[in-house]
């Protein structure tokens, strides 16, 4: 059944295994949600080049792409592979400008292989940064903390910053973002480890357990005087808590909203939102891809921070493409720290 | 017990009609909720100067400042007079600036006479527009609209505009400026007779009646690529119902939610709120008091359009300062075509 005179020996024998969308959910993801099948390993055509897949970013908004509904890009349909970003080496090419040996991100879906006219992806250097920081600080997460804390949240020297989901791939940049232009920092995170992690490694003002603590009590002491941005990645009453405390002319950022998105009710609204109209403030929701013609920037300035220490990527690993399910659940039990990464590659 | 010998023979033996608040309403005001007091005509010292005042401002944001919270401004102190714009003629004055026979506009509160250091007054001229248009088109709401729509709503030309409250002093304003800016504007207002208003007298688009028209329905009939610009009166229902129809990059003003002032149990959020992060969208709020130093300014380009014919105002003029709270309730119950306003004047 298999192919086996192949265009590279050393993947002779092997398979594509993919992890293919079965049905939508409703709620969580279940065990049927997903199939991981195995297809024989596609061959270029002129043009095509074959990316052998190492690395896959499992991020929150993947929940949303298996609705059924119109959102800023079309559901994953039925028995397509998982919609993902990842990074890879490319193991053989009819392309003109991606060679053998080159180290690509893209979006290469949930599969160990990936057949593709290169059309949206980018070579990535393994050596300046561990391949694994493209799908995290270096890839989409960092560029959404990027521009929505500067471009949508309008950062300014000295602002009183909260970000929610700190510990995250997205929250922890946005974090670190804001240390670096001088603002105060508060963290929401889910952990006593999350929050130490927080304040030790990453320099954050303050943190607060949204599990254990009382996160009105906790915004009042640590604002004072109002919180000027406020970086949602949560939604729900975090989003509500977050309104009550804001200071005059306050910019909201809706990245996410990590609590709804497995809902099997109507999304909660946030009730206090005529604190934007009695402070006078926006909410201003972002998807990240309206910023792609400035992700080289972007990348530069954070790879430039990085090597000067200033910001830490963090990534929590897992391995086999077999376990994409369980690992994909982590990122709504919150039982990760850092960007969520798969290993599907079998070397 | 009243003074006899007062500055200016007219004004013997009157009384000081007030509206003073004794009661925090919970919900819709009550009978309680103000008391009818009569007091003497107080006499300016240096520096000041007694307005009798002619037409007050009756508008939803009153509302809002019986509330005993933290807001853009201090609530009304019990025992106070009630809060609220007014324009009157100046009877007696020691003032520097302002002299006998001026007409002014300023927070005057509901009372027939008020005394004054002039701070926050400022002149109009009845020969330019009737006096009741300086509460209306050329006063506060007319303000609101302007920097509202303008400014907060970045309109543009050729936007598809939907302004709720539409038939409101407010929002019929929104609807003229955008319709002047060459946008399409669909009006939501609560009865035949303001839909047909919104229609035939000031030139909308589109009006739906809210209250017997299937909201969504009309919605996606008028918007078919969209909601540009939605200019929030009310908050609730339609709110989210915009939400759910809204075009990239939208704007949604939030200048008030009249829907919600006198709810008893908490605010109802917008549970499509995120139609922001899909749509790239803004919801901010205004207060209208920020733009104070381009009143002067807008005042003019509204007193042009108005003289050109292509703004209109229109008053719903009720008598008595006895009558105030049956006609605020009007507010709530809708039961009012254009700008509220009372005429406390005895002559």
């Amino acid at each position: 059944m298999l192919k086996l005179k192949y265009i590279n020996k050393k993947y002779i024998l092997k398979t594509n295994k993919q992890i293919i969308l079965k049905n939508r959910p409703v709620g969580l993801p279940g065990k049927d949600t997903w199939d991981l099948v195995e297809n024989k390993i596609p061959e270029p055509k002129e043009g095509e080049i074959l990316i052998e897949c190492e690395y896959i970013s499992l991020d929150p908004a993947m929940r949303g792409w298996l609705n059924d509904t119109k959102s800023y890009i079309p559901p994953v349909q039925i028995d397509d592979v998982m919609r993902a970003g990842g990074v890879g080496k490319v193991i053989a090419s009819k392309h003109a400008t991606f060679k053998v040996g080159d180290f690509v991100y893209g979006q290469t879906g949930v599969q160990q292989y990936v057949l593709t006219d290169g059309k949206g992806y980018h070579q990535v250097n393994p050596n300046l940064a561990p391949l694994p920081t493209y799908t995290s600080s270096l890839g989409m997460p960092g560029m959404t903390a990027y521009f929505g804390i500067l471009e949508v949240g309008k950062l300014k020297e000295g602002d009183a910053v909260l970000v929610s989901g700190a510990a995250g791939a997205v929250g922890s940049v946005v974090g670190q973002i804001a240390k670096i232009k001088n603002c105060k920092v508060i963290g929401i995170a889910g952990s006593e480890d999350k929050c130490n992690y927080l304040l030790n490694e990453l320099g954050f003002d303050g943190a607060i357990n949204y599990k254990s603590e009382d996160i009105k009590d906790q915004l009042k002491a640590y604002f004072p005087k109002g919180i000027d941005v406020y970086f949602d990645n949560v939604g729900g009453e975090i989003l509500d808590l977050a309104l009550g405390r804001l200071a005059l002319h306050a910019r909201i950022v809706i990245c996410g909203a990590i609590s709804q998105y497995n809902n099997t009710e109507a999304v909660v609204g946030p009730s206090n939102y005529l604190s934007l109209l009695v402070n006078r403030a926006s909410m201003t929701g972002m998807v990240v891809f309206d910023y792609a013609k400035d992700y080289g920037k972007a990348s530069m300035q954070m790879g430039q921070w990085m090597k000067e220490g200033k910001l830490k990527s963090k990534e929590d690993i897992y391995e086999g493409i077999e376990n994409f399910y369980d690992t994909f659940l982590r990122l709504f039990s919150g039982e990760k720290l850092g960007k969520l990464v798969l290993k599907v590659s079998e070397h």
